[in-house]
């Protein structure tokens, strides 16, 4: 038990009424009962930010106007009252500085991804977090499900083989009209390149594919050849992206993103081939998955069962068929978080699994990703190497 | 926006250390943030109790070593502290007397099912209620998934027209062995009719088969033809059960439920087929539910999306495709409970949905439908009717 | 190979324009190549019965206006030309007089199922072919599938453990409307009394389900209490039927058909449940069946695999995934019957495959039921046994 | 009716003991009882091609020792014995010399694909088409699923409106080891370069799935850009590809295909979004097609429903939920194209269904394909037109 007999504490950048992930960082923090929201910088309007905050029963006091004021006010309060951490949930143009203010006033730092706006912050931020001595970690959320930790721990003990082949595609269908032009704020700032970033599609939705196949591969992305496309007229970003891949190690495979695949929900799905076995899962229903073997019958591993290792294990809280859900893999992000928090503030070792969060380095694969699938469409699907 | 701005403050009685479905009301119970866990009866010994009180940072003193004593002093704490309902997470034969308790004592109740030990008791846990003037829920929680709240609302609107087929099963494998011979404090209790009541398998989950059939059709059960089984031998209670059902107005029907059949997880599913459309829903997964129709390709809904009615929409959390869970469901009833008790709080009429949780009636058609399972089956699976 | 070099000869009984099952036989006949169909009294309408046959390139005297012409004319013919077996495709009511008479002329009789019109007729119907000494064959086809032999050769290995429960179902929707007020051949008979028997959906569909659960665990039903109905106003016969089962050894089960299950198609299925394993198999997919285990994940077989059995790997004729469907698993009743045939007419012990056909110990264990689920229906579900 | 009342009559030219693809031809062909194989060129071995004619009941001077000997002694003979077309079934490098020979001595011929060795040899033959007036079919199979007509068909009505994505996936795994090796002679041949041409796996089976997409979409692929992969340690031809794919009118796109994805069967499959719809197909379970929408839930079409249009109804055979499979696909390659000849024979226009099947040009598109992929692979994926 931790010397530190207390919730852990933290306060929000963004997250207002009306955002969307926002309100999923809550309740992720909110299911194991280990977290308690004590402030916020919810909205860059002072009284929308205490009108947020009263919604979440926090007092005035508690509910800032800007991370500045939010990073200097809780800096300064008691110890046994300050905010432990700070989780960013804006849109991505502020990532950066919300991270860095964060980050030199003394705060651990859970940031929504990507990291930063582009590679330079990225890598900067990198350095910052080294230079502050304080944790940061990316909710790259889908690698929280637990059969994707069963995945990379079954890639990770040879048992699939060397690794030959990875498709993973990352389809929706939401933006295959214009849904920007009505008052949609979710597809606004997404396809405003001001707010996003160099890509569209593929910086919100690929880069989650890209660090699905690299969490549960092992592998890193050397080299890609990207075809990308604005379908919808008029939108200023990529709505799609077919992108060829090669592994160091000599795996191949394909990524694909899209926002335009009408019908399409969130269907964030991966394969991956070895020269003895492969998987395959999909995040619609991510308590199942398939593995596949040369020469005996494909087996469907389900979430809870007692014949997952320790990570898949200790990733869910209910028997077999009882679902969890998306929630439930962005807690176990939160939950991972929290104990090296926990354990950091009591300074001992972390568990294993406490460490079990995408951190920086993640993020800087991402915007290496995203850069380099920009470069390569630029030049006509060249292949160009992950400069990271 | 309630008068009443703060969280809503509960305890619990049962869920200590060890325990299943306590874990699992706390996390419903905090996915929304507007509830507050403010102390239980965890355990009937005093010491565990405040052990696993101290586990869910909660003070000694609001830690108590039985539910009387729990009823007692908290009703003697001044208002602004005092608890607002109680959560009954205990073994079955528990629920009464908890319940009765904490009615009498002024505090509203949500209790794990079933509602009682057995019929006459949850006719007696009636009338207290009514005298009582207080709120009571019961957690059959699988009415709280969305697409379950679509499909009775499909019903309901005659979308499927006279209904006359209803499938509905709940196997399970777990209890395939004689797993209560070992440590397994889930098995021992469900196992001992001392704890768990006059049904075992029919009891457990056979009850969540029927309240489904019921809550989505709308009609009642009215006669029963039951064949109940204890597979493994030494086994005091059935393990497994299949019933012939007949319903108010004339429509048909097999309920079967199973703790034997080996390889199924908690594959509670339903199918109900009217004169002109039908639904199938699986638990396992569930934000899917199949719809079919006369002359037209089958439609698949998907939880979340735009084309679904009010009361599917209010019941979840994130956009199509993030897929939600046995938790949340569970939160669903959490938070109609809860809102309840605010409106009841305020002195305002409560919203519809605020009243859409599963309340004494449907345990007492639960303990009537257990009382008739085992009687008909008692009696060579003669026809019986539900006299509840 | 045979000493009988040449494809085997068979003439028709029914299967004349506008038929359904007619087609699929011939078309079972012809997928191995090893039958030529010769001629048939393919209408008792003898000019229909010709242009029938000219469709099929047949010669108008092997056209018949009857049965009973067919028998004779054929018996007559030199041996080098008659027909070796009779297929009967016609309406119940023709399927024993039919068979008779083939029989009785010296014709091997393949028969559509069911084998007779009533249990009375099926036990004459045996003597008859123990006194003619010639083949009966019943095309249960559903027994035809790769897959299900696996299943029935499981369980006769023990793999699944000592068999507790079956859950076997047959829904279809086609029925859900008065189809048989319109010009619907199909519809018209099957809802007959006269021509379909003592009951409508148990005896078309209930006796594939009943077929398939014997076949599969080699356990007979022993009693079971049947709840039928009439759905659809006006319609003489069951168009819907819930059966519990009970069998030989002490499993249990339950059976229910359905043509009022609007939206289903031919949703043959089935789950056998033993102490170590279980199975789940479903003929709309008919080449995937599900493996469940106690403690291991599930398995997914797919037809043609290398870890199949030899009966399973028999039984299909394409690599895996080359989806082999319904008229395979029809075509694999003829090519072991007519392997029979082979084997007779050489002289010869048939190879153990070539005897895997239904026979009329089927067709009375069919016809048993049938006659089993109407009387104890009739008796308000009384538990009824099954004398055959 | 057609004037010629008798079955079309045909030889093949491979498919001896112990071939694959000549028994399913034989199957297709068998099942509708249209067509008789009369003679067969079944090895180039006469000793075996006589046995394996025996085998199928044909006399011994109808099993010719080439298709040289077949193509002379079959156009000697008179106009009412002499088989109709020929069915190549052979590898590919004997594919165009057995064609030429046919179309040459005035027969239909029926191939099997690829057309030929390589693009220059299916423009050539191209011409000795043209020239000879006969009837050219390819049997790329997989267009002869029922809800393969009924997807072109709803791209062709604009339904799912302008495409812009297209995603048609081939992955196998048996040849994830080297199985060439062995004894296998699918495998030997296949991965050799003398018999299987400048491709393997892209050319086996990329060329199908190229096929399906050209299908379904009626759209050209204009250019590609393709990395492919020989993984098995000294093989000699690619065992997986990955291609990214512009089509005629700016959809974009990917194809993947691969021998070595560990425990695919033969997952061939297919997703096409346009901008008001989308569909999903998988050859596994060919039945099913997934149709998506922009706001209304997808629906599930099922074979030989009432629903599907003419195309999609004269492909099946049965009623719904009866099964069809690759044979019966197969099949209506072989009716479509026996229908064609019957018109020819009958000096009538053909029906329109008589002429759906794949011809030459289609062939030449997969020629050049593969050309494409290779040159393109050579290129390090440079972007390379599909001349052709």
């Amino acid at each position: 038990m931790s010397a530190f007999k207390r919730k852990i504490r933290f306060g929000m950048v963004g997250g207002g009424r009306g955002a969307f992930i926002g309100a999923v960082h809550r309740i992720a923090a909110g299911i194991d009962g280990q977290l308690e929201l004590v402030c916020g910088a919810f909205s860059s309007d002072p009284q929308r930010s205490k009108d947020s905050g009263a919604d979440l029963f926090l007092p005035p006091d508690r509910c800032y106007g800007s991370f500045e004021e939010m990073m200097e006010k809780e800096a300064a309060l008691p110890e046994d009252q300050r905010m432990d951490f700070v989780a960013i949930v804006t849109p991505n143009h502020v990532h950066f500085p919300a991270a860095k203010a964060a980050l030199e006033a003394g705060f651990h730092v859970l940031s929504d991804k990507p990291a930063t706006f582009d590679l330079a912050e990225a890598k900067e931020l990198k350095g910052i977090i080294e230079k502050s001595g304080k944790l940061y970690g990316l909710t790259h959320n889908y690698t929280g499900y637990p059969l994707i930790k069963e995945a990379r721990d079954m890639v990770a003990s040879g048992k699939l083989g060397k690794i030959r082949k990875v498709v993973v595609e990352y389809p929706q269908g939401w933006l295959a009209t214009k849904l920007e032009d009505s008052d949609q704020k979710q597809a606004a700032w997404r396809t405003d390149p001001k707010r996003s970033g160099a890509a569209g599609c593929i910086g919100d939705i690929g880069t989650h594919a890209e660090n699905l196949a690299e969490y549960v591969t092992g592998l890193k992305i050397s080299e890609l050849a990207a075809d990308i496309t604005a379908f919808v007229p008029g939108r200023a970003l990529d709505d799609d992206g077919n992108v060829l891949l090669r592994f160091e190690g000599g795996a191949k495979g394909v990524l694909h993103a899209s926002q335009i695949s009408v019908g399409e929900e969130n269907n964030l799905n991966l394969r991956v081939y070895g020269e003895k076995g492969g998987i395959e899962w999909h995040q619609n229903e991510p308590n199942t998955m398939l593995v596949k073997w040369l020469d005996q019958p494909m087996q469907v591993y389900r979430t809870a069962n007692g014949y997952l290792g320790a990570n898949a294990a200790s990733a869910s809280r209910t028997p077999p068929s009882h679902p969890e859900g998306y929630l439930e893999a962005f807690a176990n992000i939160y939950k991972n978080f929290a104990n090296h928090v926990r354990a950091v503030a009591d300074g001992v070792e972390p568990e294993e699994t406490a460490t079990d969060y995408p951190k920086i380095d993640d993020g800087i694969r991402g915007m290496a990703f995203i850069e380099a699938v920009v470069a390569s469409s630029n030049a006509n699907a060249a292949w160009t190497s992950l400069d990271a």
